[in-house]
């Protein structure tokens, strides 16, 4: 039995969870509940920079981060499943994913201005530069939006994590702004249980 | 000819131009300077999140972030070759890696502080935070120094680029405690004549 160190509110651990119920693992999962903050829990031995999801294997070798976990849950399921083979739509897939980690690191780290800082110290132009990334991002996707493949692959379901964090922390605003891409949303969300199964409330 | 959008200290990029340099392809790629501050640069179009390393292809293809591309380049020069394909030696490579970039993230968010915020309202929880993460993540490099491949491979390349951003930008204060690791920087340089050809002068 694997172990997920993660944490529920955690979009990069929230992708590992719907990977594995795509690929019909997550009975070879379980998962146990980690604490970033907490200098005592092990995630820190587990992954020397803190940080989850992170995959304890069988034989004790912990792996990190979130796109190394979907590589190996792919292998495990015979490979070619989440991570197209195919060169011309795997780099396409491996390209959404990076968009779609981007969008979250600079979402995160919009969220970390109000857990790190007083708000009388926060800097508008390090949090427009971040939002501005976000803004970019959603404007790429809603002129194209991902396709769903039968199988997502990995920049779908990272995709779907992203807008799912930016409805999680803030607000849903995008989606009056972007009405394709929340389309696309649901039909993922209407498509794939692991994605209504891994919802946190705001 | 595929054109690299980067900037000389981005140690993202650098993962990307030793990456061309063991491989072969270097004659293939023109390096085309970035600026990721300025709005008018066409990066923000090529990656909607501003970023750089950008691979532009013959076809007009952006490919972001530097893992994807380094992958591509793997790709190009026939596969396995900074990337293992053996599972096990495979996962390693890619976890390690993920460490180094890590590294990365967690060093820069430090840098950024003090090119975003005056430095009275710097934040030392924060920065203890970023900085502990690549403490940790350098006592278990030192405990457990990377090999060296004949052709090395993405974690070890990544390892050297995150090395040599704290030289760049610390002050090579981390030499003095991690003096196995030190020597094996040293040795990567020795036998990789594309790191030293890509170092820039603090």
């Amino acid at each position: 039995m694997m172990i997920l160190r993660t944490s529920p509110p955690s979009p990069f651990g929230r992708k590992i969870n719907i990977a594995a119920g795509v690929l019909g693992l997550s009975e070879q999962i379980r998962i146990e509940r980690a604490d970033t903050i907490d200098p005592a829990d092990p995630v820190r031995q587990q992954n020397p920079l803190g940080k989850i999801p992170v995959l304890l294997l069988d034989d004790g070798t912990a792996l990190y981060d979130s796109r190394v976990i979907l590589e190996y849950l792919d292998h495990l399921a015979g490979g070619g499943r989440i991570i197209p083979k195919e060169p011309s739509a795997r780099f396409a897939a491996l390209r959404l994913q990076a968009l779609a980690d981007g969008i979250l690191d600079a979402a995160i780290l919009q969220v970390y201005e109000g857990r790190w800082r007083a708000v009388e110290i926060h800097e508008p132009k390090w949090l427009a530069h971040q939002s501005d990334k976000v803004s970019r991002a959603l404007t790429a996707l809603e002129a194209d939006p991902p396709g769903l493949d039968a199988v997502p692959h990995v920049g779908q379901i990272a995709t779907a994590c992203a807008l799912g964090y930016l409805d999680f922390r803030f607000d849903r605003a995008w989606r009056r702004v972007h009405s394709r891409l929340a389309a696309w949303l649901d039909q993922f969300e209407s498509k794939i249980p692991a994605y209504a199964a891994t919802r946190v409330a705001a």
